[in-house]
């Protein structure tokens, strides 16, 4: 490719839409265009990268007998409405209606589309294991679309469903599919962590999340350095200590205090001068329309996510004013668990506190010294909080340490959840007819360009790893005007691409700064600078992106050079 | 690919919903399936015949200096503003909100969003010609989707934007895109042929549809078969015949008569007992809402295409029946030339009429004998009528034939129509602001495939021409149990595999019946048959789709005589 031809128009300015480096950078190598908050048009480098990732996906997923479709991405409610999912994706899904007034969605995901088109036709046991993927663009409407391909509304993602005879078979298509992960995200010069994870409107009840640590990241990992526990933090499970003996002495009797406005923890410990450590907060929610109480630790914060899964309920809210009123006889901020005669539900820290301060369920004051069993029972004790950096292993007796992270991946065992709402089976070895046993598995390809980018940077641009790279050489003479560099820079670009060396000749009319300006910030893992003085000495200079190590060597060895390196297959 | 795990269900019926003949076999042959009206899932055989389709596509845009972008598909309401389209589109395009409420469209179509895409950006006339590309979904609400891929609501389309920098360069990105055309399309095996065409919604004045000729084609297509001359039967030029010294005589005096009821021509003439093409037929439109009258002949059938564009009119409609009174005093159906006050445009071939029958401007009358100049003026002629088979050619002195035809591109010269209308210029060589100068060119990929289908395929199945063949050979023994069979045809596969030959072979435990009506129907160009008598011979049969010819051959020769095969590139 001649630069002078090549659509990619570099930016010295760093637009003012961009906030992390993968964003920034992608803008101002010309990769990528914003056309709408959270959709961007790929130029023609963006483009290759894309490419490059998707066929290395593609490679890894024919690997493991995975079979490539192209599903619609307009999707008819009715299926939806089938899995009970219309409802469930609330603001996040793209809705609109045919000119008959027919309802439909752009694909967030492929679940109900995917088990429609098999259940009809997948009859036997002997056609599964059955994998279909595609490679293909996904929408959700996003509250805060940001940080470019990070988060957007419209992106690329390969999403791979497995159909398998039984629970045992689904294991060997998730790891499959999980090994298959990490072949991906190393190829593509990333290392990605598997973390347990949380399956959200996905489903299923085993997830990983294969995580790149960047400090841009939207999500906070957790992991022991002690073993090789890791999680998402919405996921990371909570460990119940036991209460020791004589752990808890010398309960003070119950006062209940007048607290005018003050409501919250932090007003309430800064009011009675105690810690929030030995405060309760009292949450009242509904669950699927009930009232129940939820306790946790003054200093910690409730994970919903939890509560919701413990208490196996489709609708999980924080209760309005009114129903706090009638559960509590008290204005919002002052519940506690004394006297309530709803279900409560504890987190596990709660065992450990005596003399707690919680509200008095009666307005404008808490009371003091409360204390389990005295004063009041709990109907489950249960992980509820938030679990952070610092807190206990659940495995092995390490501490957790907090990192942040890009979420590249995800795969998902999904059990029956779609095959027995959508009456998805099959005939098994008896005869018999039983539910398809499904897993899903999505990768974020502009995502993973992100993350690699986040990854392989340095002041001057992007570095790209050899397999990812939009070309691997950039050609650049000083001057093209130098007849003797022109006609060097043009024979030299010939036989890289002989070689089948994917080459880009800067042939441009330019000052040689800007030429390697742009080529560092484009980012070419390898360029070969032509000068009119060492091109008299027979010579040319390859310079290595990633170490901006500098080598002369005679014209003769450049080829071979660059061939053996390319051969090698380092991540420079 | 092993047959036994491929995701391929045949069909041995042909599904109801499946009018014209490659619907039905790429349903029949498992290329794809339905998902809602005009939405289709390609199953693993289809999305590889796409896939090949859309890399010959590829090559061929990339070998006339088209650079494959991505743009998104989601696009925001205020760019078509800019152009005007957001109204004219109507209900052909899927439009939708986001949270937010902002209004955004399914692209129908790219010319919006490339140029606001370059518009920022391409400054000098050294940056043009540009011609960028990209293979995407397209999305036209159609009113009536049908024959599969032929009319989709969600379709995958190449769409190639050509900037330059005058006419003159555009003509050389239009012809450059014309012959690419050519090459795309016979290297799918299909004889397209580019005919004149309207360009429609899109716009600008030069457009060529490409063509293929079959019964099941939506598209009546005129072409001489004295000359050159091809157009699509909207856009045929009619001719203008001089008016003969004495052609017309005998004027007789004019008489208005009742007719009762009769206000269509075939009433009229039935009632008056004249023909056709003895009356002119009267139709008020309302262009830019102003009433104007156009009169065709009784036997002809009016373009309003043509009508809009002589008018040059934003919009053209007929006139409501309040309209028509006004005008005309009388009800709708009776409108005549003779003594009207609105503007009066007549097609060519009301000059030759003598003697007409028009409608009386009275309820329930005509008046006969109308003659041109002595009773009505005109205030132009033009070319009006719908052009026919039968019709002269506008080239030569042959006449015009018909054929139903598939358009599977098309190709447009585009001028300044959105440059203008968004800004979009550049410095030419003078320094001076210069709107950009477009072309646009589409393919239809699934419609293309579609095409070929439906000129190549027996009472079998499909015949794939070995370009975009799903695989090009299947390996089918007749019994999976004899175990000579069985590894005779794993060692041709292997064999096959490693000449980096498609291969698929059928090991599936199934009567070879079954098997051969699968090759059939699924159309691999060869495939080979390996039977228990003729191994014992060491010879395996191969059948070669197309002709249906068999050939008995040493073992040892099968391979060659297969790569001999596909190396010649043969369009079996």
């Amino acid at each position: 490719m001649l630069m002078s031809q090549l659509y990619s128009p570099t930016l010295r300015e760093t637009p003012s839409e961009a906030e992390i480096i993968s964003h920034k950078l992608m803008l101002r190598a010309g990769l990528m265009r914003r056309s709408a908050a959270g959709m961007y048009a790929f130029l023609p480098l963006g483009l290759r990268v894309i490419r490059k990732v998707e066929q290395i996906i593609r490679e890894e997923m024919n690997a493991i007998d995975g079979q490539e479709v192209l599903m619609p991405i307009i999707q008819p409610a009715e299926l939806w409405e089938e899995s009970g999912r219309w409802k469930d994706y609330g603001d996040e899904m793209f809705r609109l209606k045919d000119r008959q007034g027919r309802q439909f969605c752009l694909g967030p995901t492929h679940e109900e589309i995917v088990t429609a088109l098999v259940r009809s036709e997948v009859r036997s046991y002997r056609q599964l294991p059955l994998r279909l993927y595609q490679i293909q663009n996904k929408y959700r409407d996003e509250r805060r679309p940001r940080f470019g391909l990070m988060r957007g509304r419209e992106f690329i993602m390969k999403d791979m469903y497995s159909f398998d005879r039984d629970h045992e078979t689904l294991d060997q298509s998730y790891w499959a599919a999980y090994h298959a992960y990490k072949r991906i995200f190393e190829r593509c010069g990333l290392e990605a962590h598997p973390v347990e994870a949380d399956s959200g409107a996905i489903g299923g009840d085993v997830t990983h999340e294969f995580m790149v640590l960047a400090e841009s990241g939207e999500d906070l990992v957790l992991f022991c350095e002690a073993c090789e526990y890791a999680a998402n933090a919405e996921r990371a499970e909570g460990v119940r200590v036991p209460v020791q003996e004589g752990e808890k002495t010398a309960f003070e009797p119950l006062e209940t205090v007048a607290t005018p406005g003050a409501s919250t923890i932090d007003q309430i410990s800064a009011f009675l001068g105690v810690e929030p450590k030995d405060c309760i907060k009292t949450l009242i929610y509904l669950a699927d329309g009930k009232p129940i109480a939820a306790l946790v630790r003054g200093d910690h914060e409730l994970n919903e996510i939890k509560l919701k899964k413990f208490l196996q309920c489709v609708e999980l809210e924080l209760a309005d004013d009114e129903t706090i009123f009638k559960v509590t006889k008290a204005r919002t901020g002052f519940a506690g668990p004394v006297g309530l005669s709803i279900p409560c539900y504890a987190d596990y820290a709660i065992e450990h506190i005596a003399n707690a301060v919680v509200g008095a369920n009666k307005d404008d004051h808490h009371t003091l010294n409360v204390n389990l069993d005295r004063d009041f029972q709990v109907t489950a004790f249960t992980d509820l909080k938030e679990t952070q950096p610092g807190d206990p292993c659940p495995r092995c007796s390490g501490t957790l340490q907090g990192a942040r992270g890009v979420e590249v991946g995800q795969v998902f065992k999904l059990g029956t959840k779609y095959s027995d709402a959508m009456s998805a089976t099959f005939l098994n070895e008896d005869g018999k007819e039983t539910p398809l046993v499904m897993g899903c598995y999505g990768i974020g390809v502009g995502r993973t360009v992100a993350a690699v980018i986040e990854k392989n940077y340095d002041e001057d641009g992007i570095i790209w790893p050899l397999s990812i790279a939009p070309y691997q050489v950039v050609v650049v003479p000083v001057s093209m005007k130098d007849e003797a560099q022109a006609s060097a820079a043009q024979s030299l670009y010939e036989e890289l691409q002989a070689e089948g060396i994917e080459v880009v000749l800067d042939d441009r009319d330019e000052r040689p700064g800007v030429k390697f300006k742009d080529a560092d910030l484009i980012g070419f893992p390898i360029r070969v600078t032509i000068g009119a003085k060492s091109l008299e000495q027979g010579q040319m200079e390859i310079i290595w992106r990633r170490t901006k190590e500098k080598q002369s060597l005679p014209i003769e060895a450049i080829v071979p050079t660059i061939k053996n390196f390319l051969r090698d297959g380092d991540q420079i």
